[in-house]
């Protein structure tokens, strides 16, 4: 297949969590996912709920349409999912589109399969899933996706619910101590609607307190989804 | 002089904005400052209020503190004040004694001064101040700091309050190119006492539109101050 399944488009906006947190990025999400968490907050992407939106876009369609959307006004796009790792060739061509037009590329996946354009990769988020949602992390296949991979280009992110999950963030830290690490609060609610802020600053409390007296997590960086503090659960910005 | 007017000395706790946001460190804040802002969220380092908690100490005293007071539980120290860059030699000791301790440092202060200890700081915040401080940048001290400083290990930070202030970090992120930039939103009341995150939230909101709709601004980083989110103005923490 040379096309993409492409749920979503769009942007100008800003990168709310992890490596890039804070910078100005366009989004494409791509269809489809290997996964099922439980609090997934794109089940959208897989569930069929939105199968009508999914749309099969040649690579320079992909990238004809962002600059349509954010013409001069971005110099970053992050590819996310669902999981973009289910897609092979056209991926790695519309990664080429974006780096001749000095256009760097974020990817966010867990980690559950292995691409050859992952290499291309500017910034490469890879976020195993914690027990919370419900999946099983294949290690043997994480080692060998790391082992691969510019430590310099990429991190960890490991979404945090509760203790649990806090435990299985420090045991993927240790496992891969020289990758820098970031774990995220969850969003226990991606269907909320109006103000969750004080919801998610509590549990970014709760977080850093976890962090602050674990002697094992003095190197990671611990942050909110910036974007759900400031505009909630809305979709599209 | 061989000793550190320290005022205040805490942690571990998040360092809640710039470069190094969410990563879990100690701060030691110096006393006196060069310069006046109108919003010093600061003031009581410099305006004589709390001078009776100055304390002049050996660098060996400073690491001796921290040490009791965060034992194994950090690996990162962060120098702010007032404006350390005021303090000559027994900075450059403290330093040393950090790393040979394996603790990382980093540095906060407005490039009005240059220190030779600059260049042993792992993450060096250099934050000019804008319009609404009530200051006015030496560019050309500042671009003497920046020359001698080697960009991976450094950023540039502007507070902003309004539009003057976010018009001065366009110009200051046009003159230095290849730094990483931040933009940090500004506290307009750093007394303020109860929860101010939707004060801060909507400021934030603001200057994402404001990024967002300015192409000279897609490299930039921008920024809460996540402490003042999540623990208000609160001190010591
Ligand atoms: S991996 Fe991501 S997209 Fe897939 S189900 Fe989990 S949270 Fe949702
Ligand atoms: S430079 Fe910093 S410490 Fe000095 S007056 Fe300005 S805000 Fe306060």
């Amino acid at each position: 297949m040379s096309k993409i399944p492409v749920i979503e488009i769009f942007g100008p906006t800003i990168q709310g969590e992890g490596m890039v947190i804070g910078r100005k990025t366009m989004f494409v999400r791509t269809a489809g996912c290997d996964y099922r968490c439980a609090w997934c907050d794109s089940a959208f992407t897989w569930d069929g709920s939105e199968k009508d939106n999914i749309r099969l876009l040649t690579p320079s369609e992909v990238f004809q349409e962002l600059k349509l959307l954010g013409s001069h006004n971005f110099n970053h796009v992050t590819i996310s999912g669902g999981n973009p790792a289910l897609i092979g060739k056209p991926m790695m061509e519309l990664i080429k589109i974006f780096h001749e037009h000095d256009i760097r590329v974020g990817l966010e996946t867990q980690g559950s399969r292995w691409q050859e354009w992952f290499t291309l990769v500017d910034d490469l988020t890879i976020s195993p899933k914690p027990p919370s949602s419900g999946m099983k992390t294949d290690f043997d296949v994480l080692d060998r996706i790391i082992e691969n991979l510019d430590e310099n280009r990429m991190s960890l992110k490991v979404v945090v619910f509760n203790d649990e999950d806090f435990d299985y963030s420090r045991m993927v830290h240790k496992r891969y101590p020289s990758i820098d690490f970031y774990v995220s609060v969850g969003n226990k609610d991606p269907y909320e609607t109006g103000d969750i802020s004080s919801r998610l600053l509590n549990s970014l409390d709760w977080l850093w307190s976890k962090v602050i007296e674990d002697p094992e997590m003095n190197n990671v960086r611990a942050l909110p989804q910036l974007h759900a503090l400031v505009w909630a659960n809305k979709r599209g910005v």
